[in-house]
């Protein structure tokens, strides 16, 4: 049993300027942290969850104070268990491991469920855009408050890797290692149609009211057919075809005119329905609106990858970056790319491709094809 | 200016068995033929129609009694009148070409919208589910009422193929030659999640009302929707690129919360929203669930591809299969399946696969990429 882990909070009253529109007024991160800070707060590693990820990453944690009933039981064991811990990839008994819940997150943070202190009100259609920038300077804020200039890495898988690039191009200097797994630089065509296609299926629910559906019925619908949307990027449509291929049609499969009688779309039906039950429709389109829109010179203010990547060159960042070759959400061309401005600039890089039938979803699910570089790399 | 041609049609006053379900109190077909029956009615070929095509395929065609406001300016020039006509690949000077609008259609072909002349009302959400070999037997039954006994060639480019190829196995002695354009032999785990996404972006609408929207307002967010996910599937993103960067974000492209911003997401809301207003929401879904469910197999009543191809051997037919290298909704792969199972068979077959950087769409586009093999194998 991994041991309980809690659920901390930083709060700050200032108002915190937003890349696009209006400051918000003072904001909360939720975040988790593992392993002990040693006394030249010198060994510290922040963590950037994926797209419908939490701050829990590691241990057990049955309860986040005003999350309603989202945190689900399949939350309770955080999701990247196997890499973090005494001895694991991210070894706890050296370093002093932080994750923060995205902003405009619905696990603890500031987000469109969170009240507004100016309305007394929840914000819903009223919350701002978010862009990963944003994300950079609250983790920044929240790393002030625990007192670490410098982290020994920053760290992130899939959309969180996004977050990693930015925080280690905006602030060079407080970073010596960046690990970034099956992420990009730039999202591609096909990933903003993919994330479009969502945004308007959660738009296009009658329940959701532009944004403003707590104090009615959520879009339950939108949302699970968001989910199942990108769902089929995450998977390797091979496994998922034998894994689904086990399940029986659901009794209860029956929408208005269609009668699912595929064990594919039931069992994408049931990770459509089972994700509704645990997310916030107005955090999912924060995140895939940062993610959709993300370019690496853009977040950077940079012209030119050389531009974007000379601080990180100076400072003399580590980066190791991991492609997974059956990923069809991040494809391979994508670390291809990053690592090539990241070499072109002369910035210190190391590029793994494992091999997996899991698709996108290997980081999550095979902690061996990942532990020894970054085991290697940390140490 | 293209010749101008005339929507005919053919109505039986039998009740029409369907695979699954009670017949259809008769039925109706739509079709358009090119070139002239020879004496001996010898010289016919029947082609079917993609998804979102119409019977209409070359020629100039105004207007269609009874189907409203569907009959949109960009429908009028045929779909394929780049390769139908005297000394095209589908030569009138010598062929006599028929192509009938799909059973659940919406250009004239009995459908969901038609009415019901059991009730007087219309179908709507009590139009039955409609398969392959339903398409097979409604096109046999026209070509009955022509005097056809057999025909020179079936042929069908993307969901064409599917019928074609099932009209071919269920049919093998009325046929000679089967050309089949970027189609499949059982749809893939991948096209039946891509295809079941739309069935509940459509459900999902809160005009859908289970179907029965023809005397209030049509889904159309939901099937603007669906559209937007299949319209990435036929384009090649790289060529799509080039295009939709010339575009200029439009202005009313503001939805509930989310601003476009991207000229990608931009020029696919457009492609969304000019479809709605020709194509029926119903007869979507009747055509993807048919496509979804399609197994050659199963369609021809057989436990092997031998047994599905025996006929196919036995009388003799000549294959013609196509495959486009920058396929991405029916990949090449599965024209490879089809070829594999056909020669394994004993079936004469050639394999053509054309290099394109238009992806499906390319069958639409390339006339010069298709004729060549197909005038020869007519001749």
């Amino acid at each position: 049993m991994p041991a309980e882990t809690v659920t901390r909070f930083f709060e700050s009253k200032e108002p915190f300027p937003l890349r696009e529109g209006s400051p918000l007024p003072g904001l909360t991160l939720a975040y988790e942290t593992w392993g002990e800070l040693n006394e030249d707060a010198s060994n510290a590693v922040v963590l950037f969850h994926a797209l419908s990820g939490s701050h829990h990453a590691a241990g057990r944690n049955t309860s986040i104070p005003g999350t309603g009933d989202l945190w689900q039981p399949e939350l309770h064991q955080g999701w990247w268990e196997n890499m973090i811990g005494p001895g694991k990839a991210i070894d706890t008994d050296m370093l002093f491991v932080i994750c923060p819940n995205y902003l405009g997150g619905c696990y603890g943070s500031t987000g469109p469920a969170s009240l507004n202190p100016e309305t007394g009100r929840r914000w819903g259609s009223s919350f701002p855009s978010i862009c990963a920038t944003d994300q950079v300077n609250a983790a920044a804020l929240l790393l002030d408050h625990l007192g670490i200039a410098t982290l020994h890495a920053v760290v992130g898988p899939s959309v969180g890797g996004l977050i990693a690039l930015s925080f280690a191009t905006r602030l060079p200097d407080r970073v010596r290692h960046v690990i970034n797994i099956a992420a990009g630089f730039r999202t591609t065509v096909l990933n903003r149609l993919i994330l479009f296609e969502q945004i308007l299926a959660i738009e296009n629910d009658p329940n959701f009211n532009g944004g403003d559906f707590y104090e009615t019925k959520p879009p339950f619908y939108g949302l699970a057919l968001a989910r199942m949307i990108s769902h089929k990027t995450f998977v390797h449509l091979d496994s998922f075809e034998n894994r689904a291929r086990q399940d029986v049609i659901q009794s209860d499969d029956v929408l208005a005119w269609y009668r699912v009688r595929d064990q594919f779309q039931s069992y994408m039906l049931h990770q459509g329905k089972k994700f509704v039950r645990r997310f916030d429709a107005n955090t999912y389109l924060r995140i895939i609106d940062m993610w959709s829109r993300f370019d690496a010179l853009n977040e950077g203010d940079a012209q030119t990858p050389e531009e974007l990547f000379a601080g990180a060159k100076k400072a003399g960042q580590k980066w190791l970056v991991f492609s997974i070759d059956s990923d069809f959400c991040f494809y391979p061309e994508e670390q291809t790319e990053l690592v090539s401005h990241l070499e072109k600039s002369g910035v210190s890089v190391m590029h793994i491709t494992v091999h997996s039938d899991k698709g996108h979803d290997s980081f999550l699910l095979e902690p061996d094809l990942y532990t020894p570089h970054i085991a290697w790399a940390l140490r």
